[in-house]
């Protein structure tokens, strides 16, 4: 059983608040989500409600709190102890994180996911990422890499990790009491690898999950992601802004694993959708008006870039004028066409900016039914195979896209009524994996 | 509020089965705890229903699966990953687990050690050591380095990660909703720490938890761990045979504490001692032969040279005779000593290996009462602050003790009734730690 002919659906689980910087003040927040375990959990199983196929923790351990004076930080504590507690308090949602290839050892990350695997019964996958920061490097007290080392290493890694997984056969645990064999032991062997940048013996010491071990995230969208991703991932976030771009991403990575001799519907694009979901338009960017508070002003520079025309602060509240959207000419920006698009509707000059016409994914602000025709519009041009789902405040931007949404697409056809399986890889229709992959 | 004037009580929490190696295979317990969670969690439920101050989880990604045929590997999945199920299912016990400095970047340490911390409310503890294992080496793909740089390093990792522990001040985090005060930035500072080994720029991004910051615990007992004790511990685990020994170790830990200006009651020491608890001595002998099977014959000829003696395989259910006692010799081994006492006892040879005169720590095998007596004897004697119980088999071994040792020394005086705290901190008497301790 598995999701074929379905839109997968994941929910990004971060700081606890929501995507949006001003999330952590909103009324019904509790304003110490940043470090209430509680709090993710309860998210968590509100998406399991939703029947999302899998939570998402992105991470990157740099400077993720330059507002720290107003804005909390970006991303969880720490992603593998959020989800060490969302396993043990939801059944059937996968558990995603990122873990960076760069700075950290390959046997921890396989050690740690492996045994997310299995205290979550086959429901973990890993984002196999590299660091660019430097701001991440700092914190190691290093610097970047260069792009080729980053991703060798990253390749090797991966590779490495997927061994270490496989350590175990499928039926090497015995743990017979009766006759007293723990293992077979000529089931468990040693990986014996050593490249460039990383290596290691092996054995892990840790049998196989429900799903054979965790899956392969990527998220990234440069030719390097194209390879790593094309080589090793199931599921790639990506981050595109028009239907044509998402075509275009989805095609490359899907042509990506061609070119390493795998099926092309191995390798499932997601595309990023942040919602702010209320009963109309207005309510919705009102919310959005809320939350931005002072920082949509600060994208007003940056919105006039985007439209190509020189726009007056004074009058923010106002529509542009028809004339001024004549000589507008969309930037290069990938963002642009949207903001244009919405402008030329007569929104004001903050409503514009509320519609998130500037933010990290698209932004539907509205009723659910704009969410799921958004969804529904994306999928069935070929532009994702599902969507990672980022709510404007977690605390009710959750059950909001779970009770006004999920129900349209539903009885679209769109997206699965109950799980068909217990695992990630289940939920995905991607194969278990037991032992070593003989294509890699 | 603390436990001074009392001892302390720690759990060995580790493969799940138990500390012998046959545990596995015993009535009642579930082959398949290596795997399982929910047993962890109810184990460490045991402890804390015995008011134990702390839970200590072993750890040492190397070869942990010599006798894989037939013996369960003797660590955790992943520490981390059970401490974190632990951490949510308990209120009061202490969550302490190894991470090696060696082959662990420090800033993943930090962080990861710190978010426990935060989401079991201040009851976290980090056992700082470095790996001496070529075996654990080879899993990184990397060699042990000098005994010289492994502590160079720790060191400068230690004192790194309490820095990055300490990065935000005690009234760091405002969140206040109305203000919108996040935090406060200049009560967030980097740390700046560039040494030869490791670096960072920091901050973490983790405000204090209930207790500040972890603690330090430290394990082993070479003169290069006396220094990196005495310098940040403030409990050590040792390997002490004799109650000479353990006192003469516990001084040299207040010794080193000394050196470094410290109050030598900063440092608690705490002995190991296994259990095996019956209702009586031969009964807890059977079952120690039962668990032990044909691992006790294979200690037949250690057990020679301890006694210095030659003795004869085909009587190992006699006792060695008058005549041969008198010419033993006890080696230089430390636990020689003992397994003579028990010799001249009477018991055959079977029973002297059952009695664990060759295993990790002292073995108490009897009734609750003698458990009882051994630790007053040591805490009595200044060998002592505490102890970290090994159960022979957890599935009933944990219970036992509480139900059979922990009444005697709550009657006795020597052990406290409730918990004073609900933190690490406060348990052990160690004061909360917030920013940069100024003698670092």
């Amino acid at each position: 059983m598995n999701a074929v002919g379905k839109m997968l659906i994941g929910l990004h689980l971060g700081n606890g608040y929501g995507s949006q910087s001003g999330a952590w003040r909103m009324p019904g927040v509790d304003p110490k989500s940043y470090t209430s375990f509680d709090i993710r959990v309860k998210q968590a199983q509100a998406a399991e409600r939703g029947k999302f196929q899998f939570i998402f923790l992105p991470d990157g351990p740099g400077a993720v709190m330059t507002d720290i004076e107003t804005e909390s930080p970006v991303f969880n504590l720490d992603v593998m102890m959020t989800l060490a507690a969302v396993a043990r308090e939801t059944q059937y949602i996968g558990l995603v994180a990122t873990g960076s290839t760069t700075f950290n050892e390959p046997f921890n990350l396989a050690r740690q996911f492996k045994a997310l695997d299995i205290m979550s019964h086959g429901r973990a996958g890993w984002n196999a990422i590299t660091s660019s920061g430097e701001d991440v490097a700092a914190n190691y007290g290093k610097r970047i890499p260069s792009s080729q080392d980053r991703y060798g290493r990253a390749h090797e890694a991966v590779q490495l990790i997927q061994s270490l997984w496989g350590s175990w056969g499928k039926d090497a645990w015995i743990h017979n009491q009766n006759s007293g064999q723990f293992a077979k032991k000529d089931q468990i062997l040693p990986i014996n690898l050593q490249g460039k940048y990383v290596g290691s013996r092996g054995p892990l010491y840790i049998p196989p999950s429900e799903q054979g071990q965790p899956i392969i995230f990527h998220a990234g969208g440069s030719p390097n992601a194209h390879q790593l991703a094309g080589r090793f991932a199931n599921v790639v976030i990506g981050t595109a802004f028009t239907i044509e771009d998402a075509r275009a991403q989805r095609n490359a990575f899907r042509a990506a694993a061609k070119s390493y001799g795998r099926d092309p519907d191995e390798i499932k694009y997601i595309a990023g959708l942040m919602t702010t979901i209320a009963k109309d338009r207005r309510t919705a960017l009102d919310r959005r008006i809320q939350l931005g508070g002072s920082s949509l002003i600060q994208k007003f520079e940056y919105l006039q870039k985007m439209l190509g025309i020189p726009l007056d602060l004074s009058l923010i509240n106002e529509p542009i004028l028809e004339l001024q959207l004549e000589n507008a000419r969309p930037s290069h920006y990938p963002r642009s066409s949207n903001a244009l698009k919405i402008a030329r509707q007569g929104w004001s000059v903050l409503d514009i900016l509320a519609h998130g016409v500037i933010d990290y994914h698209p932004v539907i602000a509205g009723p659910g039914v704009e969410v799921a025709d958004h969804m529904q519009a994306w999928y069935e041009a070929g532009a994702a195979d599902g969507f990672w789902i980022s709510p404007d405040v977690n605390s009710d931007g959750i059950d909001a896209f779970v009770d006004h949404v999920v129900p349209l697409l539903q009885e679209r056809g769109l997206f699965h009524k109950e799980y068909e399986s217990k695992t990630l890889r289940g939920h995905l229709g991607v194969p278990d994996q037991y032992g070593i992959d003989p294509r890699v």
